[in-house]
């Protein structure tokens, strides 16, 4: 059997259990051209919460009754696709189920001697991808840049913070709990602001006194007044995401924003998608910084597909370090 | 006698009329090196209310006390300067007063026979440099965009709109009342929406059905938000200004603001002076555009300093089309 989880209706705020349903259906069988995959890991991301409202997106909204819409990463165990045989691992969009049948459209091979399964959807795939495209591309940050972001401790934000640091960026990073903001600064940060536990303005005057050049935001709110305030001449905002109001039925707009007529600064938001075509390029240079100590990957590893809730909402309660990664195969 | 208005308190919220104090003093004289203006015209522009505010901006404050900072057109009427002799007209920052002694840095020669001096604090002094280098330069327009201008039938807007016309765009205007939508017609745009006497999200429908491509905002405020809503892919908003906003003492922050992210959009501010180096060249470009019947300019002339107060609120009450100048000179 295959147990799967589907989107039983919309929430409106926080997500409650009787938001999904788990259900256990036949195991699915494939057709010419298809794989079978057992799906190890489920990728836990905050988009996912965008994704079950029914507002016109960047992709459309999962429908009511459908899979929960998941990146996921597993192993092939029969296939009638000429690309791939049973013993292959794969990592693609999923969903949150434990087998899939598909035509591997969009899934590509990994290779799990070189470094773990939640790798390939954490630092080497689709938040390490996000980092990557969204700090080098889209913030264009330079040596000697300020550059301070949020959800620091995250999936994204460990690698942004790190990227940065290998090229020369002095780097500080918001995070909330003193345990996360000793992570920063175990992988290289150069500064580390407590929001749980000080004030986000206090602490970027201490860190960041002659302000920041670029600000990665994956948290929005009262942070971004607070880094928009805090923009030098031609700073750059790369609008990642706004988890601090995902679960918000109105969204707090950014009444510093003036700011970017005041220093002639540039607010850019972007979907990593766009950049699919250059993603393998991009797991090459991280798999390789990866691989000299440069860039660390962590995951918070949680298991079973009945846990799915309790550990989605870990995405929005701060209770994880690193990538948010659920096992779903037994 | 010089009559001077100097500023004599920071005013919260919209200045009264004891913001400022109009005083006599003596005639100033000039040094080696310096011209006497006899000003004829005051600019009056939203962005001095920014200058009244103690808070760090592009320039500093105006200091209690200080002749209140105006852009001015007038003429040599002595002159120990190498440039220029008594009978020239220069355009510079004279300030709001009747005759000002000065070197003339940053002060530029005008003729009064191919334009109307109020022309040249207008569409081509700071306004029309503020809308060409806005549009072209940061909205960066490409035929085909449709363009939506806010202030549209003001100083900057009205001239933003005609220079996408020109480049081929297609252009809508946001202007409050009939007589100014009408005006906006007139000059070529091929749409406008009367924020004071419709729905501007139906406006928005109605005018760009498809979307936006770029949005040149003067004014802030939920204007911003309904412009955030309907932008397309790859979006521009220029931040030129948020005249709604300027006498609020919290500024409301667009809440739409993570359209940027779906639309991977951009919001760039900018400052007119960061162009000063290309000033001479648009000036030609707009001169030449004037003479072929392309660009039209309009500027509503008020009469005497003792009105300063009376007219700057025009600014901000809509009861104004085009370029609002003062005339000081008696």
């Amino acid at each position: 059997m295959n147990k799967q989880l589907t989107l039983s209706k919309r929430p409106v705020g926080l997500p409650e259990k009787d938001t999904w349903t788990l259900q256990e259906s036949e195991m699915p069988t494939i057709k010419e051209g298809e794989v079978l995959v057992r799906q190890d890991y489920i990728s836990l991301d905050p988009a996912m919460r965008g994704w079950m409202n029914d507002t016109k997106s960047y992709i459309p909204p999962v429908g009511i009754g459908e899979v929960m819409r998941a990146g996921s990463v597993g192993e092939v165990i029969e296939s009638k696709h000429p690309d791939y045989v049973a013993g292959d691992f794969l990592s693609g969009w999923g969903g949150v189920q434990q087998y899939v049948a598909t035509n591997a459209k969009g899934w590509y091979k990994v290779e799990p001697t070189l470094a773990p399964l939640p790798t390939y959807i954490g630092t080497l795939g689709m938040p390490g991808m996000t980092a990557y495209f969204g700090i080098l591309e889209v913030a264009k940050i330079k040596e000697g840049d300020v550059v301070l972001v949020s959800g620091a401790a995250g999936a994204v934000g460990s690698v942004v913070g790190q990227i940065a640091k290998i090229k020369g960026c002095h780097v500080v990073g918001i995070a909330g709990g003193p345990d996360k903001c000793a992570y920063l600064k175990e992988i290289g940060f150069d500064g580390a602001i407590d929001y749980k536990n000080e004030n986000v303005r206090e602490g970027l005057k201490r860190e960041c006194p002659k302000g920041i050049d670029v600000y990665f935001d994956n948290v929005g709110g009262e942070i971004l007044d607070h880094a928009l305030a805090k923009l030098r001449m031609h700073g750059r905002i790369a609008i990642c995401g706004a988890i601090s109001q995902y679960n918000n039925t109105s969204i707090k707009g950014p009444s510093n924003y003036l700011s970017l007529l005041v220093n002639r600064g540039t607010m850019q938001g972007f979907v990593v998608m766009d950049y699919a075509k250059q993603y393998s390029e991009a797991a090459m240079q991280m798999g390789m910084w990866m691989m000299e100590g440069k860039l660390k990957s962590k995951e918070a590893v949680f298991e079973g597909i009945e846990n799915f809730h309790d550990t989605f909402l870990r995405l929005f309660n701060g209770d994880k370090m690193g990538k948010l990664v659920l096992k779903v195969s037994e």
